[in-house]
């Protein structure tokens, strides 16, 4: 059963429940986690019958909203849609999380609930992004701003882990996001790691830049989580502009109006394979179990591929198989000592 | 005249030379800093006449390249093409520089040998980039990596006197590129800066993601050096990754191909209010003189577009009443006395 933030997200309650609805017709059994009056008076509204389907709702009667500092929120907020749900799958009620709501306290109650993959310092959001060449799988996509450089070197190991366990690339070559492809290039924290990804057994390529990462380069994309959500966030935003370009250009004209109107399905598939929300919501990695965030702005849609792609995760074993392999792997994964303190001493960052 | 580092950039020096004489055929005196028998033989197997242009050639020996640290590579390399063009413009013998070399490098030269702006503790790129509303003012787009809370509210100083006085937008509205609108959002010296701006004389609005940019919600939008990069090359990689998606898509059907070869000019369209290469190169400013850094995949066309741009920078006066804003505001701009020597320490920090 997939447990499932009701409150959170920019279009809460009301999308991420038929998003939900929408998930449990095609026989994914999903527990609501949110205000229960609010959630059936929107079912209700709706005239929505789900009285054959696999949904259940629990009450809570907190909600964690954006603008709460994570860790705070968290703590604050026990009875909050997210920390219940959280709280379900870690006592085994349910088997994965999906949350649209505020990212860090589902960083937060993930790490401090459910608990971080042994070996694993910090974990990241990681998601596959469209290129020319297909998908390039990048992380960390939000959940780490200011990542040390050890951190990066670790997104890497899980990168290359989850390219080769579900997507079969024997050895992927991994680009680190920087704003030039010179070594010297880059933040500072940035610089070090390239230093430490050089030595590292992986294939490294070196730096890349959104360029080299749309056109193909790299399996997987290396980044600070601050820098890497301005970067699919402006993929996706510009993908948007293009989109009123071309409808204001297309509007000037009275044929290109009607051959607009005429292959509405033509954008209809280009949009299809730039859309984020197809791909459903992001993996935290690094985590004992599946959380799964979707974009704050996910439509009904967009949760429903969330959901999906959840049970997907559980249905495959991913986690498991995924932590199974980062153990194996822990005495080349883990940083040398020295890192682990300075590790040690940042937790205050955790938001 | 303009000095033109035409040895800069990835498809120098040709690119370089003939985006310079499509400059001089239309009146703008240009100097070309480089190697003179290179330059001589580009010319000659092109059979094109210059003789009658106002076209001038500086001999240099040494030539930056991209690889290079950039503060050693300048004093490394006085008599390289990127420093014969600044020192000329330093000298007075010519009126700015038009570099698409080593950014760091530029930046570099800049600051040794013409000066910063008195008050100014950091020069920075600024550009404006495309939004659904016009064009918002980025600074800065890849000069300052890990830039300090400090230089960023000077960015927004800056970036807000660039809208007021070239487009005549009274009081800018001022955003922080971030991860997301919440005030907890982002790096720590984003963090920071966040505090610094909600107290400063200027309008603004807060931490602005790249949808919100796209959107047209603020006149100028202050980041890091290498976030701003970032978000710079992400929104043209996505062009061109939109392109190729609509490209794919058209060719699988007989009938989108024929309208598409009959409606080129409406792609064309699309691309001219998109491209990046008609708004010319990006101003550092912070500068005593005008320096132009142009991209470094610079075509002809966009070196033209940036010698078109530098000329009209140096018609209108543009840096120096830019600076003369600056001298007058030097006491709202220059950060109190502890922030002055965190900067002096942290000069190692150039590149």
């Amino acid at each position: 059963m997939i447990a499932v933030d009701a409150m959170g997200g920019d279009f809460a309650p009301q999308e991420v429940i038929l998003g939900a609805i929408a998930a449990a017709q095609q026989g994914i059994p999903v527990c609501l986690f949110g205000d229960q009056p609010t959630i059936q008076k929107i079912i209700i509204e709706r005239k929505l019958d789900i009285s054959h389907l696999p949904i259940s709702i629990v009450h809570t009667t907190q909600v964690i909203d954006m603008g709460q500092e994570p860790t705070r929120a968290v703590l604050d907020n026990l009875d909050s849609s997210l920390v219940a749900a959280v709280n379900a799958v870690k006592n085994g009620q349910c088997s994965s999380i999906v949350s649209a709501g505020n990212t860090g306290a589902c960083l937060a109650a993930g790490t401090l609930m459910i608990g971080r993959t042994p070996a694993i310092l910090r974990p990241a959001i990681g998601n596959g992004v469209p290129t020319k060449k297909g998908l390039a799988f990048c992380i960390d996509l939000g959940a780490n701003p200011d990542s040390k450089p050890e951190w990066l070197v670790q997104f890497a190991h899980m990168g290359a882990l989850y390219q080769q366990l579900f997507f079969s690339i024997p050895n992927p070559r991994i680009g680190l996001l920087s704003n030039g492809t010179e070594a010297y290039k880059g933040s500072k924290a940035n610089k070090q790691a390239y230093e430490l990804l050089k030595t590292a057994p992986l294939h490294f390529v070196g730096n890349v830049e959104p360029s080299d990462i749309i056109n193909g380069a790299v399996d997987v994309v290396i980044s600070d989580g601050f820098v890497g959500n301005i970067f699919l966030k402006t993929m996706e935003a510009t993908g948007s502009l293009m989109q009123h370009f071309i409808t204001q250009t297309v509007a000037s004209s009275w044929f290109d109006t009607i051959w607009f109107g005429l292959r509405k399905s033509l954008f209809r598939r280009v949009k299809a394979r730039a859309m984020y929300d197809q791909v459903g919501g992001a993996l935290l990695l690094g985590l004992q179990k599946p959380l799964i965030v979707a974009h704050g702005c996910s439509n009904a849609k967009a949760i429903e591929q969330a959901i999906r792609f959840a049970h997907k995760v559980v249905q495959e074993r991913m986690i498991e198989k995924f932590n199974q392999k980062i153990a194996q792997l822990a005495d080349v994964i883990k940083p040398a000592a020295p890192l682990f303190s300075s590790d040690f001493k940042s937790s205050e960052n955790l938001n």
